[in-house]
């Protein structure tokens, strides 16, 4: 049971490695089998095909994207929401820099993603929150622009000298700034 | 002669619209070919490679960036050239959703341009003059942000309900705030 469960994690982090390297359209499951030195059959053993494959490596990121969306519309306020939804984004941008890296530049993972119905609701989401702290074109331009350039920052290969740490406080003051939103009073008690 | 520039011309558009399709590397000389109703010896006669034709397709808009970077580097303060780069980014984004689009999305794209050193070199140049406005962490990370943000959000089918000119004014003004940048008051006056 532990070597199965490991084989499966080897695997995910295999594939994610050769996505990086040769993007998801560039990687093929012989590719991922010989790179682990197993056959092709043990990877149809965890999985029928990419795609799956693809989906089991989102999974944990995509899960806490969901708990983050809902704890956002949980709160009062649509500036309490797009805050907290903004907070939670920038760490976890910063946590999955390499997976978000795959994700937001692969065409081939769009296209990929875009045949699950429920993971691009999921990915308009976000846009909606923080938009609505600022209804009309201003809003939908300020929630594109911070949600598409903090991931790209969080991953660009020009900033890797900058620790997550820095990286996530400069990235958190920067979206407040361009959406207009001013940190809870509660983190101003906890800090 | 021009009968021979319209042949051109109509490839480059045709090239264009396939890599935004299918995207660089989903893209070959014979789909061109097809596309176009000739033969790929035809396609031969103007470009030898897919990447000569990449870098056709791209030549007009790395002219503008390079007059514009120059221009910017002519101005005297650190401040001045920054939003100048700025103003003369958005217009451009704008004005070039759809090449936007496939530049900044598609590692086929990347990989290819990662090839040619100038054009590398140009695509660092905007961060720097950004960056240089505000020396350090958080100024890198803002000249990041927007520059990333502003070429994903001009181009984000999410927003292709915007017209140029409401796009364009609100990338300028998100720019200009994320950066603590101020309006040059010529602009004002010319307004």
């Amino acid at each position: 049971m532990i070597t199965r469960e490991n084989t499966r994690d080897r695997l995910l982090n295999c594939a994610l490695r050769l996505f990086t390297l040769h993007s998801f359209a560039g990687t093929s499951l012989q590719m991922i089998a010989d790179n682990l030195g197993v056959t092709k059959a043990a990877i149809y053993h965890h999985f029928k095909t990419r795609d799956d494959i693809l989906t089991a490596v989102l999974q944990p990121a995509l899960e806490e994207l969901r708990d983050l969306i809902a704890y956002a519309e949980s709160l009062r306020t649509p500036h309490a929401r797009a805050d907290a939804l903004l907070v939670g984004f920038v760490d976890m941008t910063v946590r999955h820099r390499e997976l978000i890296g795959i994700v937001g530049t692969d065409p081939g993972v769009g296209h990929a993603l875009s045949t699950h119905p429920d993971i691009a609701e999921l990915f308009g989401k976000p846009l909606t929150l923080l938009a609505a702290a600022d209804p009309g074109p201003a809003g939908e331009v300020n929630a594109s622009l911070a949600l598409s350039g903090i991931a790209c920052t969080a991953s660009s290969p020009m900033l890797t000298h900058l620790d997550d740490a820095t990286l996530r406080d400069h990235l958190l003051a920067a979206g407040r700034r361009l959406l207009g939103l001013r940190a809870p009073r509660r983190t101003l008690t906890a800090a």
